[in-house]
């Protein structure tokens, strides 16, 4: 039996299948309670906060983007128009678990109509559910096993930020689920994991429990049963291509010697290890949001001080970069309010709202200046205009920060790239936002998937415009979005005018052993054929045929 | 009394106040009814049904933009959702006023702060609502007078689209709004009026009933019991322009001779009427969503052909541009049901959801082959990338259709354009959607609306792309957003490479005499000076430096 989905971070896992199903029982409709409707409220009040404090302990010890999207959650379960429903409904009779799963299913209901951000948050409302009923049922929580005997291929239909929180690569050896797409949840963190995942892969529930189940993170492959021989190939190519990868080391540099500094992309304190481990010069891009996620006020200064500092400390001699908070559209800060908006990634996120919170501001931006570092440069997300750049390096200067920069994700700031450089010491490329911009469609939504294939040409033109602009205005520009990851475009970016490349960690490797292969001209060429394309495979496959050296490192 | 808003439909009118307001009273809280509980249901439904039935009654009289709007309201009254939930608000004992009031009002609360789309419609319930209970109890609807003795001036907190469809421009003489922005309902409507509007005006509502009002929709001045001299001079002053404009007559053309066909956006054969009044020389942009919006099924070929062959009857010389349903986003179609989008602006829309639909799109094509013209032109909405576009222009080559275009309104298609137009006989700029994807700013959102202002050196960059790329092929390059309806911009918009100029029917005459009092040379300058720029103030302080001829002509 095999079954093909969308490879979404790459290598070869196999183990036995580990099917996630979760068996929560519908509480019988009408069931009742006896004693007193207050003690019956209490119980359920009790669940949700204990389900709520679980979610939110879990993000703590996960850190990252599992912290955010975990305190999201927490969140919802305590929502107050439910807590409010719940309530009711138990005070005209009706039992603590049915009162919780008819409130929840009426919540999700409106939501998945809504056509909103929230209707897509309708799963993690009926994975909340599950949770507070079998808490309420004395089940145990639907999930996975504790201390699992031997590392297993995790199978599901989807996977809960809840669920896959707290994998550790020592239990899990590849992800497989029917839903998602690239930059879903699974995809996201199998990633930062650095465990092959397939997504999309339909009929894998189908899966029976404990097979041998072998996956390609790179083909999407995912073969049930394999013969013994095969899967004795496939990991004998993965770990010849891992050997190989770790035979290059050192920092970032071209054949021909270009330096190309190789840095980390990190959510929180939590990833500087991984980071470290695989050989980053520096952060690339701190997200500072992990800080901010999920709390009723945002961290002091002393407390954003040390989470800044930990960095610094991490990496004794290389960069950091640092993004101030980007809050708003799927990041929402519960002491940031904003208005309902109809397309929040086109609303008041980033640097926007950011603008409109001086108080907040004033504490990151302090807490920055106060590390009086030369290491440490500081950026602005969501900026669109030269206006916005040229504001924020004022505030920055005026806080004593030397080093002052804007990520380019919009449109008109890779358009007008030159009027932006003019205003700030540097700019960071972030492809995944600009992608989503330029061709008008959502990350988030896998209908519209094929038109972020970072390959697009129309794609490569707008960085190559901010590369050409930063070459004029001799200052630097990093590229810190999921295509920095791919070893090939790798090495285009840098032949469109990239002079920092920042990755998830796990990437690093490849990334590495790509560029050394080529020199600086072969980089440029490879970028002026993918450009001369107008579709994306075709910018792929003209790229490769001058990127000789990938295929011999297995890339 | 003086007060300010934001001007968004040009011209100075003035009149006695009518002050809208809505004076529905709130059912008592427990109110219960005598007799069965079946009766007092039939009696919701029939009201919930009857205003239904009148909000798409009104639709079809109105037509156009309205007729979308009204016919998504209608379709709101009888959400089985709130239907389900007045029966049973009604089986446990509510009256039918207080029913609905609390159906609707849980309804609006859902919707408000979920952040999506939906949320957006919270005030079109909270209209609806105030309908039905007056209907239940026998009120005059709210709304406005029937037969006024004089043309006032209207002011509103806000305008809903079941107020303003009817209206007539001899009753209307100016709009003032206390919200709204640019491209609310009200500012839409009193643009396609050719009425004055003011909107964004705090304070509106505390203008006393009855007294004389002048607005000025180009400066966003509202003068209450202004002195008579004042408005005799502002009057005067308003004539003059519109009697030196309507000096100018014929096709438009600059003063050295180069044509510019000056076309006009519709949205139904009820608007040709002003398009032909208005000198236009064709049609530009024929939105087809209004024969499909707010039905259960597709309109049929013979009902879509009439449509389009009324457009061709009307200008039996002009070009007809016909655009292919543009579904999706905040245009929802009942035959086509999409999953909920996180950002329906970035979402399946415009071609990407008609791609889905064979069976729609067939028709569609069908009907317009059907019609043998050599002046209809047919093109696709939302094309990103030029695989869509070959896409495009095979499936219409393929139905027999000769000329074939598409818009471009996502930036990976201007940085594409020649690659696009060496598939497509011309393109279309759709300015308004083209700066919501380039600067990351939704269009309905007032807190980002700096952001897309027409005159940002980052589009005028992106047009400048499409013009050269169109010259370079020799092909025709539209504009058809609300930014060739600014005479400025309009011939900044020539400058940078648009061979046809298609917008509202009321911006016409002043496009037409600001065309013709510049050489194509004077659009030139201005176009180059503009892009040199770095804001939007700036870009249009300059190039009014090189149009010297506006000032003259009071635009």
């Amino acid at each position: 039996m095999n079954l093909r989905g969308v490879g979404v971070s790459p290598g070869v896992g196999h183990g036995p299948s580990f099917v996630l199903t979760v068996s929560v029982p519908e509480p019988p409709e009408g069931a009742t309670y006896t004693g007193e409707a207050e003690q019956e409220q209490e119980r359920a009040m009790a669940a949700l906060r204990q389900v709520a404090g679980e979610l939110e302990a879990r993000g703590n010890r996960a850190g990252g983007e599992a912290e955010e999207i975990l305190k999201a959650q927490a969140l919802m379960a305590e929502d107050p128009g439910l807590v409010v429903k719940v309530r009711s409904l138990i005070d005209r009779g009706l039992a603590a678990p049915r009162a919780v799963f008819e409130a929840f299913n009426k919540y999700r209901d409106v939501l998945a109509g809504s056509g909103g951000y929230l209707g897509e948050r309708a799963a993690d409302l009926d994975d909340i559910r599950d949770r507070v009923i079998a808490l309420l049922y004395g089940q145990a929580m639907p999930g996975l096993p504790a201390a699992p005997e031997q590392p297993y291929v995790l199978v599901a239909r989807d996977l809960a930020p809840a669920d896959t929180a707290l994998l550790s690569k020592d239990d899990v050896v590849a992800f497989v689920t029917e839903e998602g797409g690239p930059t879903s949840h699974t995809a996201i963190m199998a990633r930062a994991m650095g465990v092959p995942a397939v997504v999309a892969c339909q009929g894998a529930t189908g899966i029976p429990p404990g097979v041998e189940v072998m996956v390609d993170g790179t083909s999407g492959d995912v073969r049930v049963r394999p013969p013994e021989s095969d899967v004795a190939d496939a990991v004998g190519a993965a770990s010849a291509r891992l050997a190989a990868l770790a035979s290059w080391t050192g920092p970032g540099v071209t054949a021909d010697g270009h330096p190309v500094p190789l840095l980390a992309n990190i959510g929180g304190p939590a990833e500087l290890v991984a980071a470290v481990a695989a050989g980053a010069e520096g952060i690339g891009l701190y997200r500072t949001e992990f800080l901010f996620l999920g709390r009723a006020e945002p961290p002091s200064a002393e407390e954003q001080r040390r989470a800044y500092q930990a960095a610094l400390d991490a990496f004794p001699e290389g960069k950091v970069v640092v993004r101030t908070l980007d809050g708003g559209a799927d990041k929402p800060l519960a002491f940031l309010p904003t208005a309902a908006e109809p397309n929040p990634a086109l609303g008041e996120r980033g640097l926007r709202r950011f603008r409109r919170s001086p108080a907040v501001m004033d504490v990151q931006l302090g807490a920055l200046a106060a590390l009086a570092s030369d290491r440490l440069s500081v950026m602005a997300p969501m900026v669109a205009t030269c206006e916005e750049a040229a504001w924020f390096a004022r505030e920055c200067g005026e806080k004593g920060l030397m080093d002052v920069g804007v990520m380019i994700e919009i449109p008109s700031a890779a358009l007008r790239a030159a009027d932006v450089l003019a205003r700030v010491d540097f700019v960071s490329v972030g492809t995944n936002d600009l992608s989503q911009y330029a061709f008008a469609a959502d990350r988030q939504l896998g209908a519209v998937s094929a038109l972020h294939d970072p390959w697009q040409p129309g794609l490569l033109d707008l960085v190559a415009l901010v590369g050409d602009a930063a070459a004029q205005a001799g200052k630097p520009c990093g590229v810190c979005g999921e295509s920095a990851a791919d070893a090939a475009l790798a090495c285009v970016l840098v032949g469109l005018g990239a002079s920092t490349l920042s990755m998830a960690p796990s990437a690093l490797a490849a990334v590495r052993a790509g560029l050394a292969a080529h020199t600086l001209e072969q980089c440029r060429t490879a970028a002026r054929v993918a450009r001369a394309q107008s579709g994306a495979d075709e910018a792929r496959a003209a790229a490769r045929v001058h990127l000789p050296g990938l295929a011999g490192l297995g890339l």
